[in-house]
């Protein structure tokens, strides 16, 4: 089993509309509303892979029930801790010009709620093979939240986070940290480059070295990793454009399905850049085709860095 | 027990913000999400009255499901039909000058679904001592929708709605019938006032006279009643100002309250325009201090129409 944590689920909520009547009242032409986050991405995808997947996190109110209730409609297992708050909505205003979004903070998280989730994940983790942590925090939480959680899971973590949180994380150990290009740079404090692989892979050691692996994804051109089996640049044969989100938290659920599948690295990686391709082509992140998965396969391009 | 058919229901979310960024992601300083729509208002109001409440209605999806769960958590008890659609949601932006709103319009309601429906709505109304029918219907459901169900009902009906749904309601024969002197004025082709109390009357009987009786509510004046027992104007001393469709709802709610409590015709009134006037002063549509109550019931004033 691969425990997916999500501590800050989301319900994404879309609104179509030809043109917005800014202090009226609108009725917009199409709404669309899914399950997101990039936790449950990962979980659905690993979920459509045929992984045996559990989603824990931190749920509460009318949202939270709602996000539970379009999991257990898509067929994932969930077994959220209870809060008190709201889990958060994102609303986005489609019109012909421009795209305006709400994003809520998501629920304050008290102290006992929290402790209340660790018990959870303890029980979990004992009986998992693999556990990912990723997206943001919840308002409350410490960025120490991710380092504690790996320190306590006694099984290997995939980690995907930016920032403090990311960083106190990678010190604390994770099997795999898998940061985009900008969330390395930003940890770097300068700015960086797909094309020179070596030294990105020396940039990666240096602020996650403490992390048995880092993959750092380079969106439509595919990824890098630095493991203790050797350095890979990865990449379709030409660039895939598309949802990078999507593409990135498939990249997330490829590398924690290869750990509990026991694939080597060059094979992990290779479904990996497949997987997020697939995904970058579908209109919506956590879903692909498995005839396009099975094609990138084939295409991936594997290389080694020195 | 009271039936109240909630057949749109809604689950109102509002943001407030400081000032909006078109085109860019914004992060709302407070958020607020309540289950809306008519009917869950008056079901609120009957619950914390007292009354032995029950919704029913259509509900589904995400929304759906949290909208059942928040009427749990507030001690409503639902028994929504399923439908495939997903419940509908109203989106306010509240900003330093204005209010933008998105309204969702709800699921489009299968036959299938909507027979079903009508067979929990009869199981239903065999138990229950009156009906309330309140808000819009649902895109799918014809106009004459609310005429069929005062038809199988067989116990009192309250029916509280609009256009081309209220006319043919009223003259399928329901006990009361309360439209908002806009509603009434809409169905009349002209304009009408709050003042002219006979002249009010005589339209209200003409329009809708085959209502066994007529409440026409007149916002901060209180309102006027046609019934097989009298005319009656009823107000408070002072025009009430505040949440006017919190106010509406609240007298539909005293009026199905008085229908089983078996109150004489001008002590409803009495009670429908202090409950009126106690939800009018609170925030939140649904909700009224008891105090506010009580003392409302003191100062109302009711007068005959002759």
């Amino acid at each position: 089993m691969i425990v997916v944590v999500c501590l800050n689920p989301a319900l994404d909520v879309t609104h179509q509309l030809d043109a917005v009547g800014w202090g009226e009242v609108n009725r917009p032409r199409a709404v669309h509303a899914r399950p997101g986050g990039k936790g449950l991405n990962v979980a659905r995808t690993l979920h459509a892979l045929g992984a045996d997947v559990l989603v824990l996190g931190l749920a509460g109110g009318i949202t939270g029930a709602g996000v539970e209730a379009a999991l257990r409609e898509l067929g994932v297992p969930t077994a959220f801790t209870p809060v008190t708050g709201e889990t958060r909505r994102t609303f986005s205003i489609v019109d012909d010009s421009r795209v305006t979004a709400f994003h809520e903070a998501g629920p304050e998280v008290g102290a006992a709620e929290f402790a209340e989730f660790c018990t959870d994940y303890q029980k979990a983790a004992a009986e998992a093979q693999a556990v990912v942590l990723s997206g943001s925090l919840p308002p409350g939480l410490p960025a120490g939240t991710y380092a504690t959680l790996i320190q306590t899971a006694g099984i290997p973590v995939v980690l995907d986070t930016h920032g403090e949180a990311l960083r106190r994380g990678a010190a604390a150990g994770p099997a795999v940290v898998k940061p985009n290009l900008a969330e390395l740079a930003a940890l770097a404090g300068r700015p960086l480059t797909a094309r020179r692989g070596a030294e990105l892979a020396a940039v990666a050691a240096g602020e996650l070295g403490r992390a048995g692996a880092v993959v750092v994804t380079l969106g439509p051109q595919g990824l890098l990793a630095a493991t203790g089996d050797g350095r890979w640049r990865v990449r379709m044969p030409a660039a895939v454009a598309g949802n990078a989100t999507g593409a990135g938290d498939a990249v997330t659920a490829a590398l924690a399905h290869g750990i509990v599948a026991g694939r080597p690295w060059h094979e992990r990686l290779r479904h990996a850049v497949a997987l997020g391709a697939a995904t970058a082509a579908a209109p919506v992140a956590g879903e692909f085709r498995p005839q396009d998965y099975l094609d990138a396969l084939r295409a991936v391009m594997v290389e080694e860095v020195r």
